[in-house]
């Protein structure tokens, strides 16, 4: 049990912990040789060049010689936070920017409250004595909290009260914020006038800036599960039907004078763009041997150049440990070459060989208004092809997955629930297994000849104290990434979906296993056998009762998690050595020590879950120890101005899903909800208060009936587009843009990530003279089909659509 | 406990009863007297015609005195097998015939089952002798259940496996069924050439045909919740809205050719019908009103006719009691006449008050392929204003919904949720409180002056035995009378939807208060009570230890409720009483006759909640006591016999929602499966067979699984309509009959129910010229909003569509 004194104490070292790493911050970003690792996005954007090119005097290209700008070292903390919202938006992304407000959410919804709890709550906890005359050993803590209220009193009724306000009060300010990031969500998408630099990578070129600049242009739709045809190949196929199903979008053009370069386009893309994904795995493979290969003779090369006498060798067997010495970099040079001959051939087979298409495409649409209704219709009778989407930005497609059928889905979908339900209530009987057999004594059986080391007694200690945990260790730091493996075997198309997915298995793994582990010491596998065994009226009283106790452990694991954790994510240690190793080693060009610093992402997969754990703890102590709540709103201050910086200066996002998430990141925040509502109604009815039970179970109610409001009313802005909005966009866009080449905006939009590979510019050309080549109308090769529309009266409905096509393109 | 030869005993006097019901029924319906009730689907059909009038002696017309006919009692059973199932569809619409593959449905499940279970299951069980042994009383029906296999035993393991067999047999009828029931579905909507005389009524009029036989096309939707507008009308904002959202149904007309008629149409239809819905609730109380006063009318205009020396007179006081005496029929008359005026002004007002149109309307599409687009999108920001979805069809609309805010739908259905909650628990507490009420000497008490004939011994016996249980047989009387109402509080805005959520309400006050209220004697309360402060593991244990004891309750219910009750539903008692009643006293024209009869519908809402209990039943007993199988499928065969001729010969369904139910039949019957896992599980559990338990665990898995497969696969054949579909249809439509007139074929279908009651033709040739007096293109009245879509080059975006619409107009 430990004291306020306690806290105190680990309070301070946990501040002065926190303190030490942004002082190392402080010192370290100053530094010109590490410049490229704390402000790497300002590099990606161009706007900012290499201290050591331009540096003066050698020295001061590696250390910061001015010693005034040591004194400011908590300087950056301001500055982190002047740059307005809009202009975040502009810098970093909508999702950044969105994803810093659960932080302030964090700060608005628990603020107000730690305030009435300090106000009404502590002093009516603090005026009793229970506790001291009740015998137990108790803390400080303890009398501040629900505890120390005599059972059965009449002061419930305040818990109670305050119980109903904090969650009107958190209910508010979710709306509110639904609202307002549903709003920023529609305009986002709607402003298509975005800065060139905002999503181009720091190899500029034409291409790439339309290619990127593209991506949020809503009218691409992704077509998946495209039935196979005996007749008719993936493209033709996908192409008679939109030209058959779709084909106002064509003709509106006409009539809405759309006039000038429209019409100048030769009638092969009358419809629509439409880009056929391939089915590419065996190449990026070949690509990214190259890539490693490509470091390795880079390696060598920098050797040779610093000490031309020696050319290097290298031993081709095993490990380089035996074999023939050959001259190392004429070895990798020969093996670049044949693997580059092996690319071109692999996509010289592409335009050849129809089967390494998927059945799937993007299809463009001249209109936001068609691709709307495109992607919110369903297309065939079977409801199971022809499944249409929004498409996911060119960044966010997850290319594995486009092509797996239906019925596979739902069986992915079933084994990785199933193995998920096993990771979490049984990960630890692996864990055990390991740890049972990485003991001292197996370890002298298996290995012999290292028992007169490990027998050493410092070593012997080290290992003993060492080794069982280091399984548990490894698998939590692995955690994140089989999650997200199972969220790739589950067949989401996008990056963004994958994220989301591994994030709520990855918070409903620490709710199992973080919090309720903690509440009810023993393993989560205990706890459901617990559980199963037991009345479902008696969990909520189980875990109830031993909330209170649990404060301190909680208040030192947000301080240890929270406080210090966010401070260390500022100081970025894994990048810097990797960058100084990367540097010292493989750079020989700008470009490649470009390469060399890795900038990061916010992590939404493992940041979100992290956040949504202190909003549980928050709710579930609000009512019934608020002293835990300062230690709560410290940690969303500190995380927000340390993400702030992070994003500004740092982070990377690999794509944009225009704040996608936060559906998610509301349920969450509701789901804590209902679990604090019903852990009270657990703790107050073992209080013998049982006269407030009818109204604490009208909160869950009330709280569901919130979310499904909530639900109805914003959840469509992140799903659908509503046709208004994409009419009022066509509108204004025909108005002001009425010579838009939308070709050359959306042609190259959507292309497998090894085509693009900038160094292969021959081959790229090549591959896009191949989607100029595929035409956009093919007569059909079927003889006479059942299944095919009945001709209107100008012949078939294909070859109607082409002659009206050539009418409009007469001036 | 029963033996076999209880159960023979009960099964004899069962089909006696049943056995004598067919034979009054035989009798009955072949008099002339009764044709009416007992074949009224083809007087409304126009088919038949009354017997009273061409019947050559009077006796004959009343009796039948053909012997020979009395002969042929059961012939037709026979005949209401013979018509096919496509005739049927043409004869009583899909709906009806679907209802009948529910029975159908239930004896392929069965079947098979029932005949596995008796070679396989029935020998192992009865090869046991652990009742004998055990010094339980037990029955011989005991005998052949799993109750007479020892603890522990590996015989168990013949129910495993036939327990997957059945849900794999089960799993494999359901998808096929579905499959047949998604593909009728779609052929249905599909086919338009449909009869003229299905729909109409017998006052047939072109008007109504047009009317009614125009439910079916497919391009109507239904908007709801239309934002309110300071400057706009209802009217003009939905026709600026669908104007300048969905301008291409405009447009395509004049590209695909739909030539002559449309284009003769003046440009004030141009881009859609539209229909708004008038708040017309308190015309609708006065047309009752009058109905009501009609009908004393005609009963005293007919007591005059018959005996026309003594014209009738009344008492205007209470109740007819004290009061002036006055001339009845002048008295009426003249009432009736001023409930005319006051109809003829109330429908007045609706042509000049804005007031009572509600923010609703009802859009029709030039083609099939813009309404399905414009159902299936989001139409506005704000996802809770302009809801659209398909129109359900005219006789359909439950008009007194229509208008119903998006906020108060979640509170309704959050009130309604907790009422059925309430209602379902604690039913009985209301019951028992009158019950405890309405006793003899509560009653002697109130009204003492009974007390000598309540005294009579008789009497007093009688009231005792009969009292208590009334209350009860009331309150299950009215139960689907309040489950619709709660239906109708939450705001569903077609008939088909209240039947179909009253049904699912239903269904589960039965399976809590039938079948687990029966296998745990007990109230709901009780047993919720029970549940709560029980394991959850240990639920089904419970219930699963008490199923084999109930077989022989059940088999009895079944007996009782299935095979009598579809034999007397057939003798049609009440419509039989009412008609002559009606007959007698009210009817003077054949018109009134026909209204007199009441052909009733299947009841949806009460009619499946039951066979579900029986498929529930099936599936519970099926390894369990298999000897209940049997009675099972002989209630489907029966009840299959007896609803096809009932709807073949006397059901008038009120709508038609083209089999939109099945997804529902089909839930439930894998909840039923489901739940029958689940308690095979808790009953072998106790029998020391958990080795079983992993793979019992896996079935309801797979059960899920398989639901979620045919839920993505066939659902949205009965919620969305394919744009693939839609296009084949209007292309096909526009091949066919380019000569369409849509308009005419659309006007009226979409009335409020009180503007077309046939005796007022006037009012509604003016409710006519109404209609098409409204505009469909109104001048905006806004002068300048930042919400209106930039004006496009040609001008305004309304402005321009008018322009359009005239150089369209230009042959």
């Amino acid at each position: 049990m430990a004291t306020l004194n306690d806290i105190g104490v680990a309070a301070a070292i946990n501040i002065l912990t926190a303190l030490a790493f942004f002082l190392a911050f402080a010192m370290l970003r100053i530094q010109p040789v590490n410049d490229r690792v704390y402000f790497p996005k300002w590099y990606i954007k161009g706007l900012r060049s290499s201290p050591l090119v331009n540096g003066s005097a050698f020295a001061s290209k590696f250390v910061n010689l001015d010693l005034r700008s040591y004194t400011r070292f908590l300087n950056w903390m301001p500055a982190a936070l002047q740059m307005p919202e809009p202009e975040l938006i502009d810098h970093a992304g909508l999702d950044s920017a969105v994803y810093l407000r659960i932080y302030l959410l964090g700060l608005k919804i628990f603020g107000p409250i730690a305030l009435t709890a300090f106000t009404v709550m502590i002093p009516v906890n603090w005026s009793n004595n229970t506790l001291e005359h009740s015998g137990l050993t108790y803390s400080d803590i303890d009398k501040l909290s629900i505890s120390n209220i005599p059972i059965g009193s009449h002061k419930f009724w305040t818990h109670l009260v305050l119980a109903y306000g904090f969650t009107f009060w958190t209910c508010y300010v979710l709306k509110r914020e639904y609202e307002i990031v549903a709003a920023m969500r529609l305009h986002f998408l709607a402003s298509d006038q975005r800065r060139p630099d905002q999503f181009t990578v720091t190899s500029i070129s034409i291409t790439s800036f339309i290619r990127e600049s593209s991506l949020l242009l809503i009218n691409k739709v992704l077509v998946r599960n495209v039935p196979p045809d005996p007749d008719e190949s993936v493209t033709e196929l996908v192409q008679h039907f939109f030209l058959v199903n779709h084909p106002h979008h064509y003709l509106s053009h006409q009539v809405w004078s759309l006039t000038s370069t429209l019409k100048i386009i030769p009638s092969s893309i009358t419809f629509s763009l439409l880009q056929l994904v391939y089915n590419a795995n065996k190449l990026s493979e070949l690509v990214n041997e190259k890539k490693k290969i490509q470091n390795w003779l880079d390696f060598y090369q920098n050797k040779y150049k610093r000490n031309p006498l020696k050319r290097p060798s290298l031993k081709t067997g095993f490990l380089g440990l035996w074999g023939n010495s050959v001259d190392a970099i004429d070895f990798y040079t020969s093996i670049v070459e044949r693997l580059s001959r092996d690319i071109c051939g692999e996509r010289e087979k592409f335009s050849s060989n129809t089967k390494s298409i998927m059945p799937a495409a993007f299809v463009s649409f001249k209109t936001r208004w068609g691709a709307a209704v495109c992607a919110q219709t369903q297309q065939s009778r079977n409801p199971t092809t022809w499944l249409t989407e929004w498409a996911p930005e060119p960044r966010d497609v997850y290319w594995e997955n486009l092509a797996i059928p239906f019925v596979f889905l739902t069986i992915r979908r079933l084994i990785a629930a199933i193995a998920f339900f096993f990771l979490t209530f049984f990960f630890m009987i692996p864990i055990a297994i390991v740890q049972s057999l990485a003991n001292i004594e197996s370890i002298e059986k298996a290995l012999p000849f290292l028992k007169p080391i490990i027998e050493v007694k410092f070593i012997k200690s080290f290992i003993q104290g060492f080794l069982p945990g280091i399984a548990l260790k490894i698998f939590l730091l692995f955690l994140p990434t089989i999650l997200m493996m199972m969220s790739k075997f589950e067949g989401f198309i996008s990056l963004s979906a994958l994220e989301r997915r591994s994030a709520s298995r990855y918070y409903f793994f620490q709710f199992i296993n973080v919090f309720l582990g903690s509440i009810i010491t023993g393993t989560a596998f205990q706890q459901l056998n617990h559980f199963i065994h037991q009345s479902t009226s008696q969990i909520p009283k189980t875990i109830g009762v031993s909330i209170p106790m649990k404060a301190t452990f909680f208040i030192t694991y947000i301080m240890v998690d929270g406080w210090a954790g966010v401070a260390g994510e500022i100081l970025r240690l894994k990048p810097l050595i990797i960058y100084h190793l990367k540097n010292s080693f493989l750079v020989k060009t700008e470009k490649d020590r470009e390469e060399a610093t890795d900038p990061g992402t916010i992590g939404f997969n493992t940041g979100e879950p992290q956040i949504q754990l202190y909003f549980l703890l928050g709710l579930v102590y609000a009512v019934v120890t608020p002293i835990l709540l300062p230690f709560i709103i410290v940690f969303f201050a500190l995380a927000y101005v340390v993400y702030r910086h992070q994003i500004i200066n740092v982070y990377h996002q690999e794509y944009e899903s225009a704040a996608a998430f936060w559906p998610d990141v509301h349920v969450r925040v509701v789901a804590a909800l209902i679990v604090s509502q019903l852990l009270l109604m657990g703790l107050l009815s073992t209080k013998e208060a049982s006269q407030s039970t009818p109204l604490l179970i009208t909160l869950p109610v009330l709280t569901i009936c919130f979310h499904r409001f909530c639900k109805g009313r914003y959840e469509p802005a992140f799903v659908r587009y509503p046709l208004q909005e994409a009419m009022m966009k066509d509108t204004l866009e025909r108005a002001k843009e009425a010579n838009l080449n939308l070709k050359g905006f959306l042609q190259n939009a959507y292309i497998h990530p090894v085509f693009k590979s900038a160094d292969e510019s021959d081959s790229e050309s090549e591959s896009e003279s191949e989607w100029e080549r595929s035409p956009a109308l093919v007569a059909t090769k079927r003889t006479s089909k059942r299944f095919t529309p009945m001709p209107s009266k100008d012949g078939g409905s294909v070859v109607s659509l082409d002659q009206v096509n050539d009418e409009c393109l007469k001036p």
